[in-house]
């Protein structure tokens, strides 16, 4: 990679199924020169998130218009800036945007987020201290409503997410916190490392409405679902009274090709007077200063934990995303493009 | 029927399908003798509900225990005082209680309403002044939260929730009702004298979903479910970003065997920020004497229109009632067991 140009990923066709690589064009341009109002910058690490699998693909019911074809691929990202026209940053600051897949960028200075790493470290902006912590400080506060003394599930359960939904939901009094994931090593650290009850390996157990049932013994009374499919199904005949659904995403059904798998009859939420909701981050943003706070604090008093896996190189960006969806990445997944100064 | 007895309905068996005449029997008793605290009262109307239909059932997911063999059906009627051991009351005042599918009952005096007959006619208070009136108050207002400009949509239109609902919604500011009902008198009625923008005859359509395009151009933003099946999923894709179901009851499925019917893929849930929400008035009933005054005032303003199937005879109840559950009867069914003096 010549460090005079930037490098950019482009969409070279819509995927099917999980991204390939052959989805995906690098391209090189010439590092871009900032208008008056914007700052240049050269990434540091990009953020790789399951909401930008729907971006790149075929258009959804309910869905924004996807990326089009040829444009650099969207995505959040950490990066220095070394050209500014705005007397509020300097070169050497350091900026949190939407910055897309490319190792250098412009943005506009109002559209970025200047980063104090006295607060936390650099890569917390993207995870606990940004959109994915954020999206469950929503989850559990503002759709589930936890109450203390409930039981309540969450899947992807050391994910982005998962891992700061299940403390959330302990510090907010429930008394039973279930997670699901894919694989002992990842159960494991939920349990020992995040403080979740009980962890269900999907990969383990035939049965995951008998797991659900063994490890719920009072059934389940939020559910916060990152995942869809089938831990939906086995969560639902479950759910209490009163019990809620926080639709927050449907990892398992990104990249799902054909027909969609039905769901479940609804018939049963009138009598147990069930709550689905779906959200998204974008529409809770009022809180993300206060939760910026309120979560480096959970950081610095150990009370969360920052699970991340860190993948080196920016030509390693289109193989992250793609393991990311697999869920074969622990905690949140970060592609490093350049050293930090 | 001899005057000096009491007709019971007792369940026989538990219906399997569409509730018939073997499923019950009719069974003769001495006229019950109120203890102290209690009222006798003879009945005048029973009012057909299709929650009932589950209390005679096998046992489901999230329902109460059913009622057991043997037992008088359940119900809830309009009867006239005859015995009171109870100093607020006097033979002749007309109550409205949970009194059972029997010509003659006893009720304790706190848990009988006394009418007042200036307010609203009798049949009223089973159905716009009672649950099925405050069920639609509560659907429209706490649950889908109808605001002003949005395409409102409520199944079984003219039933006795329904009939009520899509009058709300548009004193709620809905820019577009539009219901769904069986049968041509069915929607005449509800375009023409209930004030619907326009009302789909799922008997004449063959494609629900095309009717509902065409009748609902702006996509859905509230619905009311009072059937489930056909209808809830015909909905579902034309549902809007932020667009709210509120779940009220499942009557196409109520008499249904076999395997459940499975429901929406909930995926495409979560980027339109869908809420789905199950409900029961008896959570409700706070708002109960306040409804009640509303109501009324509505009615004798016209603003809202008291549709009913009055069916003469005890003996009839069993045909009533299944024939409400078939969506054969019109508005509020209700049997009229004997003559208010």
């Amino acid at each position: 990679m010549n460090s005079d140009n930037n490098l950019r990923i482009l969409l070279a066709r819509r995927p099917i199924g999980a991204p390939v690589a052959e989805d995906f064009q690098f391209s090189p341009a010439p590092i871009p020169v900032p208008e008056a109002g914007e700052l240049g910058v050269r990434m540091l690490f990009l953020s790789m998130d399951p909401y930008m699998r729907g971006r790149i693909g075929a258009p959804r019911l309910g869905g924004t218009e996807p990326l089009p074809l040829g444009a650099v691929v969207e995505g959040r990202g950490i990066a220095e800036v070394t050209v500014s026209t705005d007397p509020r940053f300097q070169p050497g600051d350091i900026i949190y945007g939407e910055l897309g897949w490319q190792t250098h960028a412009t943005i506009q200075a109002d559209r970025a987020l200047k980063l104090d790493p006295a607060l936390a470290p650099l890569t917390a902006w993207v995870g606990l201290l940004g959109h994915p912590g954020l999206t469950a400080k929503v989850g559990v506060s503002r759709i589930l409503r936890v109450q203390p003394g409930e039981t309540f599930v969450v899947s992807a359960a050391v994910g982005a997410v998962g891992q700061v939904a299940g403390p959330l939901a302990k510090l907010a009094g429930a008394a039973r916190v279930v997670g699901v994931a894919g694989g002992a090593a990842k159960c494991r650290f939920a349990v020992e490392r995040l403080g979740y009850d009980a962890c269900i390996d999907r990969h383990a157990e035939p049965d995951l409405g008998a797991a659900l049932v063994r490890d719920c013994p009072g059934g389940i009374d939020a559910y916060f679902d990152n995942t869809g499919g089938t831990v939906l199904a086995a969560v639902w005949p479950l759910l209490n009274r009163h019990g809620r659904i926080a639709l927050c995403g449907h990892v398992s059904e990104y990249n799902a090709t054909g027909e969609e798998r039905p769901g479940p009859n609804l018939g049963s939420g009138v009598g147990r007077r069930l709550r689905i909701e779906g959200f998204g981050v974008g529409d809770h943003l009022d809180l993300m200063p206060a939760w910026r706070i309120e979560a480096a604090a959970l950081l610095s008093e150990g009370k969360m934990v920052m699970q991340e896996t860190i993948i080196d190189g920016f030509e390693n960006t289109p193989k992250a995303f793609a393991a990311m969806l697999a869920g074969q990445s622990f905690g949140k997944t970060i592609v490093r493009v350049a050293p930090a100064r």
